[in-house]
């Protein structure tokens, strides 16, 4: 077995977080550990329990740089830590030892004091949830900007739509993207929900708080959770959720959303790019060594990959809450951490992916029109049964619409004696029955996140 | 192999569902989606382009009951639909057609006019979903008035509160449950938004409404989903959701949900009616015929099996709608339906079993005492740590608690010069030391987190 | 809420099961349950213990028909059997007594004798999906053969190959088909192994067989679970295992990976079938009210929806066995069984539409030479490189491609000094560039199953 | 946000995999991709293509250490990589560029001749999953044997044996262990099948091999796939398997059950380990900094969080494999590498933490036996049925055993006339009601199953 006992890990097989992932990395979770530690130590001075002196020199000995963010320069090594994990089952054990290690003596009983590991990681993972979720959503944003342009931009141009893999109907490539970003809007709408609700979590060895009661008093302790809450710059609760982990499955809920969202938007540039199709592409597509005409949706690919990926991370997180029994689970909380950490990666990585993707799309109006055509005017075949089987009964439509296809359309129009008054021309017009289209692209501007 | 093309299945082997689905049996379906059927002629009637008495006779062949319910006694057979169901892909396009059966003569052009399958499909899961979603919610709030009361009761009642299976501090029994409360009460928060959020479909052949605007001109057409939404008794949309399944997953993700709270519950429940743990039994035990002093926690059991599948269905919910490709996508959403519909059994059977167990559950008060006092004292060792080490030190504060292992605890801290002024009985009486787990069952009465 | 306590469901909204799951229907597993508890009387009276009358008369009043077969004609009914179910948390205590009403006298202190409900279920279980993965084995036989076929009559039929979307270089139409063909046979190699696994369970109460030796001595009791093996036709063990369940999650990941086989196939199809691609076509595709020129992929469609939701329900069958805790586990047992019949179920539905799908399966030639020829010759770009390159350089070859994109690529290469001689009909043909597609066509008739 | 492109990850919120993870860092997966590049180059010499001493060179220039071995030493920067890998969507094309600039020069036209991505990164893959799966292999070997000694020195050690949470009837500590034996050896025997499965790829651009029967010619191209495997110490195969992916699920499969196989161990651990039950304890167990009495199961715990997450990562691998379409897929390879190695990580810590916790786990005999003795002797009230039923009859029986919750069962059977003949000290004696528990201990020797 190698010796090195901490291999790194930059995400040489993920390159849909390759360089996205930060703000997850073990060296801010690590900084989120530290805030939480420093923050606790605040609050108890905001509380009246410690010395002001004791939380100003806590905070500066260990890097505090304000509600929300991670500790800096505290000088911890997180693959000093992860060794050091192993043996109580979670890194906080170790930390606050370390942390001890670094402030000065007449602060170190206020270090952890009162709080359980639970406390520190949860609220870690809160912070970091929290500074990888706003990073989401700022790509989102990018996502729904881009996309609304472009939907604005092709409000007009028709399209074939497809269902079951076939041509069904026209569209218009601006009602396409205005399905993107209603579905990607949604997606914001739920992960502003979820971020907001990024609760504090303050309960003590099993969620009572008695020692932080019996060491500073019912009234100081009832103060303590909301200060922790202010430092921290999380949601106060009015009590802990050491066992009830909805906040997690919620946020997982609306990472693995914010993935879907985008996931089927790469699924149809994916599918739009193949070589028969074209109607759009990448800016930047992937080249191939080997064969230097391709150019690879590689965006696409990645966001997709990540797709595959998150749902069945979001179903890890439910089943951990599910199991979390008596008031520290024996097993599940322990899931949560790294499946969390994958999910906010994937979301890191898949949301900026999309943000360069959907700035970058051009649509080739050319293929677009030539794929439209193909189908020598059945395209519209419901159109000319709306207005033909009236006139001449479903069983010759039918019949007709099978003699389409070694006859010209148009001209088996003209020849029935009963559409002598219809302007073919018109009724053949794909561009003439794309119904409310462009309307949808239109109530894009309208609105509310919807 | 057996002839009958269409066995019956009765949920033989999901006795958590047994009894409990009939909102989501075939039946049930079927008649939502006659209802689908029945409310577009009715909405189409209703923005004037259908005349009302097409409107009329259509809903009294086909057994209309009103906005939000499934129609009745339309005479179609589930069985019958269910094979015609398999060359199409899906039941809508041989319902279309035995629909126009049933109905007179003139209304029969009314039927399905304009829709395309997928918009009475998604109608007809939503019906279902919002009569099922409807159930579930009636339960949680069993389960939450029945654990509240739980609660109140058991307030003050000490226990060990365990954590990684290890006694750690106490707690109160009616803590333990304020905390099931809390995880119950957000689930129906969330059922609450889902189940508000569940939107009418309408889009035609794809997305577009096409049909319908060339039909009815671009006015009616325009009026006609929320026309159609007012029938069904739906949220109206600005646009189709064919290929932004958000509505699908956010129901999905709340079912999963409120599994989760109730299946937490439920495994606290099978853990703490352990054969050496007792503190609390199931009103209606299951016998075995081979054993019989044994009481089995049947109801923790099945919902507990309903949590460990439910997280897993709503996964699959995701990637079908990651995977949304096209107009109308090639598998992903025919994925949908079956998992949906056994997501709602799932919630349908863990929630009402989780109203009878909560409703009878008993706690036996001298069991909680007893396992409290297994520790012999050792239960308050943080409180005492808090105590003693000021006094004596870490070091010999460790070397006391290694000592109890043997030695009495009280006679052990008695017998500390330093310890002279303490009340050692309060010291080490559990009910001491329960911080704020009373406060936490009070604080569910002010009806915060609802 | 309709009042059927007993809702029939005939797979409504499971088009890809409908009509292909007889063998796992609530009738198939109640004549399996019957079965399990008629073969261990016959086993009882196998190794002495029992009269041989009472197994005859069992049999016949419970209408045994042989090793293997479930039982047929005795009369009970599975909607009853499900609703008494509930109480106990399984239908095996309920069966028992049902079962003894409809045996002689004598009989009834036979039936179910020493068991437990779990030797009982578990032996159904087992029953049933040896008779489900039969008929897929039979199946995916069909599919091998027809894909086989396919692929030697296709063999030299040169098509453009695929990579990330995006044509790369010619393959033939046949190493596609021959691809499948290996999926296909090595998950029949799987499925094989599965089948050859399933074992007897019989442990009594909690595995130790307890009851049978103190009932029948420990000779005879030694013999009992080899002769319950033989009467069922499942394969002797040398331990229960009630909670090691590794026969369960062996079969699921192969019904998985068979699902995946047929899965991978479907989604080839679904994609070579669209309007632009066309170079394969179902032989009877779906047909749509609306859109009469349309011929959907139905049946790839239905195959991929099954292979959507599989991998999750396998996912489930290997959490419940880590988590079967004790000598029975509390509710990871009975997630088990309604997940691993779904599988069953999927399985069934899409290798049946699979075998036809492969059966019907047309290969647009023309289609196919159409495809090739899009790119204009650069699907031998990595071929012209090979040539190329050591002659005039891999920056001029570069050029020359991108030069490709507005002029005659044949012309280019003409054009170069450094190839005059070069036959560039030869260097740009992709019939001369297919490596070895053939040979790996060739190969399958070789071929042992991999 | 941190500017450091590729933050390290050392596991911080893995502690199940942290200090075991080595062999699947990114360091080992450079070194596999390195080696799958440089034998490749050797696979060309050895079929006499590229000249022996361009072998020579590019094994000594890279590292190359031996079939079935990383290069060591190449000096490339995985954290370079990673970055590079961003814009092809995967790292082969970056470092094929950073290789050749690494070998002499009249070597560069021969590194990565003829291959594709995914060739080399198939092959990396296979060569990290067998080193992994070799460890994991080898720490269950250590499990199997602990646990096997374990069964045989626990052989005779009655204890409760429980079912639904509930004691049932005895059983044995040491069957109870050779239930863990036989779940370990049978993960044993299909993780040995999957590795010996691991194939070589080589397919080049799109499975056909074309590049290297244009370079090479067909002889020596139809030799390079077996000369390949043989210096990688890979199974060779009779065609690539770029889209049958079964090579990757089988081995995940594996991983999965071997994973299944250490968690119901671990889950058995943790419940015996509970306060109240107290039957066995870990070695070392982990500390808590607030409750110094505390000893939590942490090895336990922590292979429990991996027995929660393994399942649905395997889910991903199918889900990946039955979408793989074309000749190389859209999302769904890329959705498999870390998929893959995420399961591999997972293996690897929780075999290695099963391997300590298995050889250090004590079994607390008094313990057991007051467990044993909790019911007051009604864990054999099923061999007191057998005995007495025929006697008094059900009803008298049943009677009895509800007056068994005040009265002294032995006293009770005492008093019954009918009783006068049994002695009722073994009667009640639970040691004398084991079944075959012994029985199954000992066929552990015997070797079958393996």
């Amino acid at each position: 077995m190698p010796s090195d006992p901490h291999p790194l890990d930059v995400g040489l097989l993920s390159p849909v977080s390759a360089g996205h992932d930060a703000a997850v990395s073990d060296a801010a979770v690590l900084d989120a550990l530290v805030a939480a530690e420093v923050a606790l130590v605040r609050a108890l001075a905001s509380v009246g329990a410690a010395p002001a002196e004791v939380a100003d020199d806590v905070s500066s000995a260990l890097g505090w740089t304000g509600a929300g963010e991670g500790c800096r320069g505290h000088g911890l090594d997180a693959a000093d830590l992860a060794g050091a994990a192993v043996a109580a089952g979670n890194p906080v054990v170790a930390l606050a030892g370390m942390l001890r290690q670094r402030v000065p003596e007449a602060a170190r009983p206020w270090v952890h004091r009162g709080a359980t590991s639970q406390d520190i990681l949860d609220n870690a993972l809160m912070l970091v949830a929290r500074s990888a979720a706003d990073r989401v959503r700022d790509d989102l944003d990018r996502v729904e900007a881009a996309l609304t342009a472009l939907a604005a931009a092709n409000r007009d141009v028709v399209a074939a739509a497809r269902t079951l893999t076939q041509h069904a109907v026209p569209t218009t490539v601006g009602a396409r993207a205005a399905g993107w970003v209603r579905g990607i809007r949604r997606a914001i709408v739920r992960l502003d929900a979820a971020r907001a609700e990024l609760p504090v979590q303050l309960g003590g060895a099993a969620g009572t708080l008695a020692a932080f009661v019996a060491d500073l008093g019912a009234e100081r302790a009832a103060e303590l959770p909301g200060a922790y809450a202010a430092e921290l710059g999380l949601r106060p609760t009015d009590a802990p959720w050491h066992t009830e982990r909805w906040p997690v499955t919620e946020l997982g809920d609306a990472l693995v959303q914010a993935i879907d969202a985008v996931g089927v938007f790469a699924t149809d540039v994916a599918t739009l790019t193949r070589t028969e199709i074209g109607e759009v592409s990448e800016a930047a597509g992937g080249g191939s060594s080997a064969m230097p005409q391709k150019a690879n949706p590689v965006s696409s690919v990645l966001i997709r990959s990540a797709a595959l990926r998150a749902p069945q991370l979001g179903a890890t997180l439910h089943l951990a809450a599910a199991l979390a029994v008596d008031e520290r689970p024996d097993g599940a909380w322990h899931a949560e951490w790294p499946t969390l950490r994958e999910l906010l990666r994937l979301a890191l990585g898949a949301s900026a992916h999309t943000a360069s993707l959907a700035a970058g799309l051009t649509v080739d109006r050319e293929a677009v029109a030539r794929n439209l055509a193909l189908t020598d005017g059945l395209v519209v075949s419901e159109r000319l049964g709306i207005v033909l089987v009236p006139l001449i009964g479903r069983e010759r439509f039918t019949a007709l619409i099978r003699q389409a296809a070694d006859t010209d359309l148009a001209d088996l129009v003209r020849a029935l004696p009963e559409a002598s008054g219809l302007d073919v021309d018109d009724l053949l017009d794909p561009a003439r029955y794309t119904g409310f289209a462009t309307t949808f692209v239109d109530r894009l501007g309208e609105g509310e996140n919807r």
